[in-house]
């Protein structure tokens, strides 16, 4: 198809392919012509999902770039590549490295991911962003204790599960990322209007 | 208490003390001068909940002033004081009443809380966060089918059950409505934290 026809199918203008091919992002079409080149199905699919990460994800064109060169590079092992696009969605928490009650938050985190013996790599963002939460509701008086946290770690456990049930190295690695995206961004909303609803009906259910 | 020592104790300077004064959000001290009153610990438990719910829930004046007004009247019984509170958080969808996907989607929210005979609201905000995410998922291929919403729904439920165990009409209005922006801002955090890890792990176990 004629990049005219990319853009009528991506919903992305002429020129804003033309900034993807230029940044690299996705490979030149066939040349057919000086000014003129054919592009496959292939440029489409790889388009909806750059389409997808800017709009579902929000994520700037160097972390695009990042994720496109490590789905591109077979070297690349697909739980790496997941990775790559689910460290690139942040949230990015800036540590306040020197504050003593931040250090021992983060320390606790630590010290739950291992006795939970969760596979989890030392710069997750994941790791900051917990912390970050324990300081702030210890800041407010509300003791972080394992008690406490139990269902939502069982919740986070069972959702994990379930989720990693679709994985598989046979899917192509293009769907794959996309339905990272789709699962971490767009349930992770289905999950909070969820929970937001469950409560409104137990509060109901016990007050009501 | 004089108003500077319940300036240090809340971590609020003086000048935002007088206008939450100024503002009806607590009632005035009592009067020991002209220009002096001697304040109380209803006032520093006052100020800490008003700080949380600028700091924690990111509330505007007019919704801490609506949230507060409700604490005040005892005729607001607890579930639609702490129904207030929530819905005071939103996130609040613009709601593009006229678009088809939109509708569809929305009638899709309700029939489903419908079915699970969950007693909400009709204009509770998370059934609009909920209708954004299906019409999203849709755009980007996804079906939204019960089947795959059922691990969401069941993780919604259970923290649902546990957040409510804690509800009790016997505790004090100003503590239960602390505890209900903590646990719909934190502990909604926690849980995305800890999903994120989880999954990591996941999908270091089957794929790693």
């Amino acid at each position: 198809m004629k990049i005219s026809e990319l853009s009528d199918r991506s919903g992305l203008t002429v020129q804003t392919i033309k900034f993807y091919l230029r940044e690299g992002l996705m490979p030149k079409g066939a040349a057919t012509g000086a000014t003129r080149a054919e592009y496959g199905d292939g440029h489409l699919e790889r388009l909806r999902l750059i389409r997808a990460m800017r709009e579902v994800g929000d994520l700037p064109v160097f972390a695009i770039k990042r994720i496109i060169a490590a789905a591109d590079e077979p070297e690349v092992g697909l739980h790496e590549l997941l990775g790559t696009v689910q460290y690139a969605l942040g949230p990015h928490v800036d540590a306040p490295a020197d504050d003593p009650q931040w250090r021992a938050a983060r320390a606790d985190v630590d010290a739950l991911i291992a006795e939970l013996g969760w596979r989890v790599t030392a710069d997750a963002p994941a790791r900051d962003l917990l912390a970050q939460t324990f300081v702030a509701l210890r800041k407010l008086g509300f003791p972080v204790v394992l008690t406490e946290l139990r269902p939502y770690i069982e919740a986070a456990m069972s959702l994990g599960e379930h989720e990693a049930g679709g994985l598989s190295t046979d899917e192509p690695r293009t769907r794959a990322i996309h339905r990272t995206l789709v699962t971490t961004v767009l349930y992770e909303q289905v999950l909070l209007a969820l929970h937001r609803l469950a409560r409104e009906h137990e509060s109901a259910r016990r007050l009501g």
